[in-house]
């Protein structure tokens, strides 16, 4: 699994847990809902800034958000 | 200080204590050296991908080196 799908595993299904939808989520990252689709399908990778920017909205710290990519990538 | 800026000021200081310089640095990333200084320089951000590779070449976690730019930045 690649780095992308790995952030994109997370991404959902932290939302997920949060009871967020996706339009919800780009809303409040003031990111297009599209793109958070593409991100959570792997097909995109995030820049920092929009690591940061999700991490806030996940009620998680941009490192905790890193961390579990990396548990899920098997880094 | 933006969160590009940080994560310029994190790179440019792990690699000296490695006393890597940016040519070494972008060689083992298969990176092009002006976008390692484009990155210190806080010009550019660094894609997902890109965190990884340069995480471990900088012998730290990706979640370790984004801990660090988080306490730089004030987050």
């Amino acid at each position: 699994m690649g780095v992308e799908k790995a952030f994109g595993f997370v991404l959902s299904t932290r939302r997920k847990e949060l009871g967020l939808n996706q339009e919800e989520l780009a809303f409040r990252c003031k990111l297009d809902r599209t793109f958070i689709s593409l991100l959570e399908r792997g097909k995109r990778q995030p820049s920092l800034d929009t690591i940061f920017k999700l991490a806030k909205e996940l009620q998680m710290s941009p490192s905790e958000l890193i961390k579990e990519v990396e548990d899920v990538f098997g880094n």
